[in-house]
């Protein structure tokens, strides 16, 4: 960073630690400060942050708070959802689909105000500040990006609490201490890591869970519900139409109540260490589970392999910060192409813990009992016709097992 | 097939259909008859199918019943576990990975016995054909491989039921109508599949299942088990050292007892139609999850992410029938480098219906507390060299950025 | 094929072969046929097919002759080389990508007369069949294709002339007797195979080639030309804007011209089989040539590595007649994302038998000569960032180190 | 860099940077330095680097001169040509594959002489540094590595010449300017970048070349040359049997007098930007011609296609710097599985900037003339099945055909 930033835009969640953030940044450069605090359906209060936000001494008009849930559901989640994209196998990207939206209005927040610079509170070792920098770069290559936890000298506890004192921020009483391991929230998912987590071995006590009820605390009795695809995203719940964030919300309900989305992770940070983290995603995880199914007798067998074999490796540019590249976007035309006829209904089966399809139907449907029919199929596939498909897809090996044979 | 066989080596399971076959060929080409009838863990008794083989006139030393569960299980499962497979999402390829080894003894008797065709009881319509056929003409290319159901003209049951009564075969009472569904069972599943379940939007009845109870049945208290691997291969279940073959059969015990393992799917056979099947994978699920939570800990990012992107690819493979094709053996070489290090223990909770991962420790472990910590480092990590990583991750999104921001 | 079918759309290419199928198919089937014969820049004069078309009883409204050149390169050849598509690292896919224009031309005739059926004179080994009938197929469920070549007993060159005098279809004097290679041309290449070609061994001997000049006998002085594109396609060379087959056919001057584009090439069928080939793509192998260079200082790394591995997937799609596949299409949504860009100017020099690159420049160039610069950068990029960037990168690998040392 | 290093061995080529290097790091850290000066077959007298450490101080034990040609060629260039590696389309790797043989080297050095550090006389901009450093890292995680093209502030021509001079370093009368470019050379390649070859736009000049002549020189008259290959690699040139480094450098003496090899190319440096570079690699291009050659008729579609959709990641990761890393060895598993067979010769005509294969045989082909032949084929290959494998190729299209004609 050669110069001092004169006009910076902050990710400000109105807690503890982005309130000193906020002062440092004042103090550090005297610098004019705008904060933007998104309801991304954390489930918290926002406006408590205008109030904390003005009473740190920013301007009235230099506070924004908005409800971008809407957005988020429509433009992240669900493009990503139709790539049934998955982190090494099992997280469902719930924190790292987030900060390109955040970065994305930071950015914007800058241009309408003429500011230079845009702060966020992440910390060196983690993969968030890869993500907020990486789209905050991508939208405005010449905006400077300050990240004050790999720049100031409050290490400890201790050393920011003294700041904030000093400041005259207030502390909550249970922010005093530490806390016994670090939140991320929105619409799609908590996670919860560090310190009493750290050791991969040991079960994650029960008191983490935010977001789910114990599989053995849910209903002893399954939930049937059905989920109505268009185009590849979710428009309704049994029959009734939702728009994209009131249909997650509803979906985190369910998921919710039957204790279904929790995942005990151990995952490979693009930063180069691993990590372990405990991610509850109540609603994802059961739409994850309807579109896999609505996909199963919509989607044929080209497009579908071809979209499971780049799935690893789009999951892998979210994961990484990548959503505003060119390399997403060129998946995502792929993908989005994909899911033209992904539509229709999906019945699942709620149950302590699990989501499971057991119907799906289409007018788009792929389907045909005429022919995997057991019975007579009239006609409509010959089985002769497997012996020319088989005999000519061995005629490769055939010829391979002669050579073998030959010079062995 | 240009000359009528002389001597075939039969894939006999000593029921019905198989019989039938078994009579047929004898009665269409005159041809010498060898049954070979393996134990691959499917839960029947296998003597009865001496004595019916010998009914029909098979000669004694004609007869192969072979148990070749712990083979099925260390050369087959346990390399396909190694990569994680799963056919288009969910399916753990229970009868696809059975079919080579089938192939494999029917082509090495035949070799024994000096017979120039196997035959096998598979349609026409479905992937065994191809499985059994490809494997077939892989390990010897001169192979005749007969396949009545795309032969003869028994196209009803009832002619199969006419067939039968002619050529002196026992019919079973049961055996005497249409089945409500097929099924096929060994040591990794049990599948069921046609007619009464042929329309995938309705539910599958209860009584399909066979080898699990019903979640809703199962314990309402959960259970911890923990798994041992070795290169990833697992070797031991609450510390006690398991052959292959038990430690699956344990396994299928612990799946049985919580309702684990059942997957309603629709699927894309290679022949290019979709059916719908309802699989029941115990043990294999529980051994998946537990696998994907030692690899958690154990491979690194670059790793995993290479066996990820190329496991639909493998998974594909076998589930079409090229167990044995030289680009399965050139992925399994790939596979089997990475897990060199894949051993330690992982924690499993088992309820009702799930297996999850809570725990998981090596002596192998790539996890560093010392790095990921939130608490002090001691230097293991410096937070300033994100910034770099970062500045330079970004630098050509930077570039794209300026050139797009120019030419607009 | 149940039954007969009563109106035939025959890609006719007026010369003897497809004489004597255009016959046997008024023979065989008493059908009426209707005749396609499209320039797609072969080289031949196409007016004589609709003479002999008419002295074989085809109705002057049932004969087709079309001009299709401008789709051909426009819709078929372009965006193929906007992936840069080439087969087993060198065959640039000049008869493959004809075939589905054909096929679509015959399916769209068939509908516009009422036609049940297509047919085609490719053999049963090759994999022209595969791509003329998946294309039929995909665009018109329904149709019937013909394939004569696998249906017929005129199984050598002698029972063809048989049927040829009886049938009175004219003979030319040099058809009476094997040609000693198969010759299929169109504007983007020709290729020569089979008889005299047959043994990879031996070098195909000079007469074989038809569309360039030996190197040796090329101009002993390079030329040098400039290719323009726009997102991707090539749009003028030095200067002058062309029409799609305009500007392919002035490359075709200038490749044939210095010798360029000969590939001696032994591929795998889709069929199973191996089979050598000689090409000749004379301007598609400047072209791309061209492209690459235009995408070197246009393409990101993240686009073009995407590409790039996606490449092999698509030009076996491509090869194995998958044209008109749903995974076709998404692929080429994804390149064409990638090439909004793709603009700009090549130069590059001709000169016995090569097409090298020596300049490129656009205006929408990522070339950043401030950044890559030996001299003073004047701040464009700080070196200090790569030492974190690397030790980043490194840290996994550190980790790995570690272990392995540990465990040995 | 927390403690400064106490003894470090340097990679030196005795040139005038890497002597001023030497005596920085004398001089910054007052630390014993090891020199150590490779013979990669970069063409120059290694002896005159003894002498020059000795001036600058080394002692003589710590003076490490190795001719490391064989290394290089059996164990780098050989394992990454079995691959067909290129970057990008198109750059053959010759620096990329240099630098972990080099890191090698230095760390074992280091552990031989009890040094805590490494260094190298690679910019902050490049490839090279990560090349090295990753390297380094992956072998020794608890090395360090010093890059004084980062850390120093000779930042200047002027500045180096006067430490130069300062330092009783002598400077050869044509180092005291600029070099108009940057060369680095090895046995495999020569490349060129920078300063005068910093505009892509501009043909570089003919005398950048260094290592072919130009292809208006070369002979008028075609050479052909036969290269045998075993297992993948290299054996021998015109049945005389050779040793890797001997071979290569025959095959470079090949491709200098026919101009073979040269390439104008502007690529993305992992570090983010963009850079042109002038390569020529004569013996390398005949070789990836040759292996590519081989492989036509004795590696199968699925092996081959396997391969070339994995190649460009291969080839990334060594561009990048990952080859002492688990997933290159796991590509390098599966590619070397794929070689077994590859065997044989290959003929080549090589003319003036070209090297084509115009012949190749093995008594492991997989070509088999039998079935492809135009001639009566006494029944290798039943025509008919051709007719079934496409009907069941395109049942999946005429479902997808039926469905979107049924919804539209």
């Amino acid at each position: 960073m050669t110069a001092a930033p004169k006009k910076v835009v902050l990710a400000y969640s109105g807690g503890l630690d982005t309130s000193i953030i906020l002062k440092w940044l004042q103090a550090e450069y005297g610098c004019e400060v705008i904060t933007f605090t998104a309801d991304l359906g954390q489930g918290e209060e926002l406006e408590p942050a205008r109030a904390k936000a003005e009473l740190l001494g920013i301007k009235p008009e230099n506070i924004h708070i908005e409800d971008v849930r809407e957005e988020f559901v429509r433009d992240y989640v669900f493009p990503m959802f139709r790539a049934n994209a998955v982190y090494e196998g099992l997280y469902l990207l719930g924190t790292s689909i987030a900060r390109p939206l955040i970065a994305k209005r930071l950015v914007e927040l800058a241009h309408q105000h003429g500011a230079d610079a845009v702060a966020h509170g992440a910390t060196g070792k983690g993969n968030d500040q890869v993500r907020f920098e990486l789209s905050a770069y991508a939208l405005d290559p010449s905006i400077k990006v300050i990240a004050p936890w790999r720049l100031w000298d409050l290490t400890s506890r201790t050393k920011l609490i003294e700041f904030a004192e000093a400041n005259q921020i207030p502390i909550a009483k249970d922010k005093r201490g530490e806390a016994p391991f670090s939140v991320d929230a929105n619409l799609l998912h908590t996670s919860s890591e560090g310190k009493a987590l750290e050791n991969p071995a040991e079960e994650a006590p029960d008191y983490v869970y935010a977001r789910t009820v114990s599989p053995e605390d849910a209903p002893d009795t399954p939930e049937y519900i059905e989920i109505t695809f268009e185009k590849g995203d979710a428009v309704a719940i049994n029959g009734q139409a939702m728009s994209p964030a009131t249909l997650l919300t509803a979906l985190n309900d369910h998921g919710r109540k039957h204790g279904i989305g929790r995942l005990d992770f151990v995952e490979n940070r693009f930063v180069g260490m691993k990590s372990r983290g405990i991610y509850e995603t109540p609603g994802g995880t059961i739409l994850l589970e309807a579109h896999r199914g609505i996909e199963q007798i919509t989607l044929d067998s080209g497009s579908g392999h071809l979209k499971d074999s780049l799935m690893p490796r789009y999951a892998e540019l979210i994961y990484n910060g990548f959503w505003f590249s060119p390399e997403r976007e060129m998946l995502q035309a792929l993908i989005d192409k994909s899911q033209d006829y992904v539509s229709g209904t999906v019945r699942l089966k709620l149950y302590k813990g699990s989501a499971n399809t057991v119907g799906r139907w289409s007018d788009m449907s792929l389907y045909s009992e005429a022919h995997v029919t057991f019975e007579d199929d009239a006609g409509a596939y010959d089985q002769k016709d497997a012996a020319g498909f088989i005999r000519l897809n061995a005629l490769r090996l055939k010829l391979i097992g002669n050579r073998n044979a030959r010079v062995k």
